[in-house]
């Protein structure tokens, strides 16, 4: 049974290999060795001609889908952010992106949101279409999303973030250089009463925040004023601004906010201006990441400039040495930082 | 052959069917009907119970990918853009997401950088993971992409972008409305010498805008000066520098630039800085778009804020329609804009 003829096929659905079996009047293994490169010598000259005769009639196109089955690869790498409104994960993506293309690969992105059962819904359609390896954005200190993937035999490479799992593959950007970057340069501006915010807990980056800022006050002989370190409870803008209230809300006001992420130090000054203080001549305020655009940002932001392209770039290479290598050795990568001096920082009033 | 108990499975490969199989002394296609609902009635109870008893044991997963290419879904939706590093983009993106996540479906997303040669990669990438439907930020007035996707049968939605092709559904902002409330905003302001950057002629966008610009013009009474338009080489930053060079290269400068994207409007004021012109007392600027964290830009922009979060969700329904009729109609939704007053623009000096 013919369905239909190549002339109507130009808009119309794919044909099956049923349908060239059925035309060629084989069965449907029959069919399918025919069309293999290897398997047809398994089978006469004669049918693997008529066979293949009318799979050219048919323009019929190979499942690529079903050569990705028996090959089991796909060429494909995966890679999950957390939040893609962040325009931080759209430059690690970039760098994926190139590293991933010139070694034959395409990038597929998804966004999980910061929602764990998101991350697992898109885990498990990433292992449904067979990717070769995942880079994730988005682990957690203890990460469930990681360990589905290396049960099912896919290498994984964290980013931006390192784990609690052993031999997982990180690259990251050198927190403690960043965060103590920006104490020297508010030391030196004369503050001596700093206060930071840090990211929540749940993710590598906020321990390592608050670790790097208590250790870099200690080196530049500051005494830590009681709660002048708050946690956020997100990696957002509000977050940021409910931290500022919580900060300037102190019985001593800090001269100076070190904010871990560009993103809390656009809600500092939204609260700066609520309480009538102006930045930098009132507070001085940093922010971290150098985000895209917040050097227009006004006022522009002092921050700290990761290299989040060659982070991206990176991580694909060590992915490239994970799936060649399953059980080689899992390294750490720390790229080093640079601190950017814009205008939210002046010497202390 | 048994080649692994389950104990060794957590780090190990996949457990082929093949394994099952074997381990269960029986073929390969029986291994795989009595794993199958619908298949195992056509054997033996005894077999089927033997070869579920084994796929327990080595904990076999069955493969999704199989899966997939017997019911032909994959329950995934590919969306194209052509610049993630745009924070326009990941708008549209997370509207994608909530309307394919909502409905059953999970979005990947990959990034052209406006280049015909990776936009057919990455096509070739989505087929192969059999996807549902593909989503194009990408297209062009005239687009191989959108042909080749339909002829192998996938349904195909263009956000943003309209094409000459017939027949695939578009969902886009209304262009004319919002180049004409810019317009009529500046000529309230008592501007008559308003000069337009429009985007690059190869997509929609572009002609759209010089269209548009002239009509708003004309509906107010002003004379078009010569030279008014330019048009800009590209989507960045960077040809808004250019095109305003040009633009205050004119024997009579404009007093209110028309920036018809807001990356175009952030390159007229690197250029307005070099020409020693303050924006807004000396000129004024629009952008257009209502680009993230613009609204805090030095000066922030006034410009049009378009609902690329609706856009992207409509996309989605628009391609369920499509997938579940292949042949419907095929429309065009176009959102309705909103002018943003900011402070780039003032009364004509």
């Amino acid at each position: 049974v013919v369905r239909r003829t190549s002339k109507n096929l130009s808009t119309a659905k794919k044909v099956s290999i049923r349908e060239v079996a059925d035309r060629a009047k084989v069965h449907l293994s029959t069919a399918s060795r025919a069309l293999d490169e290897v398997q047809s010598k398994r089978i006469s000259t004669e049918v693997v001609e008529r066979v293949r005769k009318v799979a050219r009639e048919l323009e019929y196109q190979p499942n690529a889908i079903a050569a990705g089955l028996r090959t089991n690869k796909s060429k494909t790498i995966g890679m999950l952010v957390p939040d893609i409104a962040n325009p931080i994960f759209p430059l690690v993506f970039r760098g994926v992106e190139d590293c991933s293309s010139r070694n034959g690969y395409t990038a597929l992105l998804a966004n999980s949101d910061f929602d764990l059962k998101n991350e697992k819904r898109i885990l498990n359609t990433f292992l449904a279409r067979q990717i070769d390896g995942l880079i994730l954005a988005t682990a957690r200190l203890k990460d469930t999303v990681i360990e589905t993937a290396r049960q099912r035999g896919i290498p994984v490479v964290s980013v931006m973030r390192t784990t609690e799992q052993e031999n997982v593959p990180e690259v990251v950007g050198d927190t403690f250089a960043g965060v103590k970057l920006l104490v020297d340069h508010l030391h030196a501006l004369g503050h001596r009463n700093i206060a930071a915010i840090a990211g929540p807990q749940f993710t590598s980056a906020g321990p390592a925040q608050v670790k790097a800022f208590r250790e870099a006050v200690k080196i530049v002989g500051i005494q830590l004023r009681p709660h002048a370190i708050v946690v956020a409870d997100d990696f957002s803008i509000e977050a940021g601004q409910r931290s500022a209230r919580v900060l300037l809300s102190n019985s001593v006001r800090p001269t100076a906010i070190v904010a871990c992420n560009d993103l809390f130090a656009l809600g500092c000054l939204d609260v700066f201006s609520e309480f009538g203080l102006k930045c930098p001549s009132d507070i001085s305020l940093t922010g971290y990441n150098d985000t895209p655009f917040l050097d227009r940002n006004n006022p522009p932001l002092t921050t700290i400039r990761v290299p989040f392209y060659h982070i991206g770039y990176e991580a694909v290479n060590q992915l490239l040495l994970r799936m060649a290598n399953p059980d080689g050795p899992a390294s750490v990568t720390s790229f080093p930082v640079e601190l950017v001096v814009r205008r939210s920082t002046a010497q202390v009033p």
